[in-house]
């Protein structure tokens, strides 16, 4: 049990877990900050914290557990700003989609203080930002990485662990730059592939027209694709190098397609597929019942 | 009200039809044919057929109403082998997902007969086909699209219409280049990508690894991946032409998104984003209640 949340960014991720804390009964008390104060304003007229602090470090002073779920480039600025009242008491963590780089800007930003850090990224999301969609249950069932470093004090990655469990989430280990180059693969490719698509679709001329017939799978598909633009900026950014190494792999998987079609090689075709589709029948997201 | 649907193809698609057609009591008797013996009994057993025909000509005598379901590129030999049978008071569809090829592919197996087929697209589907999964459900509210040529009998496509309609669906007309032109926008190339990328993760030494943290955003991007391989295998040969076009847009948006990342241009990135996102958010399914 904690005696108080310091939530650094009121949005999607920050505002879920707050509530997902306090419903699972592990947080007395919740104060929030947001770079923008209507922000903070808003969620604490919603629950979702209790008290809206005027900076990132009165949000931090008096807590025990500290979350920062703000756009991963604005990690270091945010860990600097809190760096004088972090105590090895406090349990921090974040939620960025990439690790390396919160790992680094936690280093600089921290310093002596980084062993109560515990870099973390929760495999979870909607395509809809923003404290009005936060939601108790966004995490449960959820796989949650954790990549401690060497700089990482044990017990402070050990009560992490208990507090993901305690959300109804499996918790994985791994180092930082095994988490980038997986993510890369699953989660930032097809999201650049996604927001590729709809731009695809607004640069031609029927684009629209072609839209209003498209059908389920156009939906499912493209769902990632309304991702917030700040978050993701960022995200692509951190992770260009895994990213660039897996848009090429991509590229070439895509030139044996177009290459079947340019022969109208049916057989390479059915191959190809085949292969894709056993893939996808044969892959079960990870999730606790 | 029909007196006889006779099905060619007893798959998802057909067997869907055949059950909202006799849970909207528009028909009395429905008789079926597969390729596969087997499938054709199953198609009986499950109560989707009354009776199992040996042949697709057989499953055509004495039908008023013929849905043709079977992968594209079996459309003209499927026409050919009913063609004898067929009388201008039959009405003909099919659920193909490219038209130009579907129109010449009747043009040349029915005809003299040719004005009695309306082509068909229901713009619906499932990643999971056969028969087991068919669904009276699978139209409801959704659109289809229609590609009525000059030669098409105009009374033929009014009692196709009324027949979507009297399933729930929202019907659109549209010349089978204008179709194709669309559908290779916003499903064929979606799928395609789908594939490559199930393909870029199935052919790298760590796919599997990074398959195991890959969270819902990876699962609806690539549930169209799993869809069935003989059909898409048709559909991307038939459609090439068009698709090879789309798939050109696509590596050319593709790049912008590289270039952008290559030389960490934060800007550029949050530009391509915003409007990827913009376009998903205003976009909307269009669907029926």
């Amino acid at each position: 049990m904690f005696e108080q949340l310091g939530l650094i960014g009121c949005g999607l991720m920050g505002g879920s877990f707050a509530l997902a804390l306090r419903r699972a009964g592990l947080v007395k008390r919740v104060v929030g900050y947001s770079k923008s104060p209507s922000t903070t304003e808003h969620a604490r007229q919603m629950g979702v914290i209790d008290v809206d602090a005027p900076s990132a470090l009165l949000a931090v002073s008096g807590a025990d557990i500290v979350l920062i779920a703000v756009p991963v480039a604005a990690s270091e600025a945010t860990f600097k700003s809190i760096k004088h009242i972090v105590t090895p008491n406090m349990l921090i963590m974040d939620v960025g989609s990439t690790k390396c780089d919160v790992v680094e800007a936690a280093a600089r930003g921290l310093r002596e203080q980084v062993g109560a850090f515990v870099p973390t990224h929760p495999i979870a999301g909607k395509e809809l930002a923003g404290v009005d969609n936060a939601d108790a249950d966004l995490y449960s069932g959820k796989q949650v990485i954790l990549t401690p470093t060497d700089l990482t004090l044990p017990s402070h990655t050990q009560r992490a662990i208990a507090v993901w469990n305690a959300l109804g989430c499996k918790v994985v280990q791994m180092a930082p730059e095994s988490h980038d180059a997986a993510f890369a693969a699953v989660s930032h490719l097809p999201h650049m592939l996604a927001f590729t698509l709809m731009n695809s679709m607004a640069g031609q001329p029927n684009g629209q027209t072609y839209m209003e017939l498209a059908g389920p799978g156009f939906r499912d598909f493209t769902r990632i694709a309304a991702s917030d633009p700040k978050v993701w900026r960022d995200i692509l950014l951190a992770n260009r190098a895994e990213l660039l190494i897996q848009s090429q792999n991509f590229r070439d998987q895509l030139e044996r397609f177009e290459a079947a079609m340019r022969t109208a090689d049916l057989q390479t075709l059915e191959v190809l597929i085949t292969q894709a589709s056993a893939t996808r029948a044969n892959w079960r997201m990870t999730q606790l019942p």
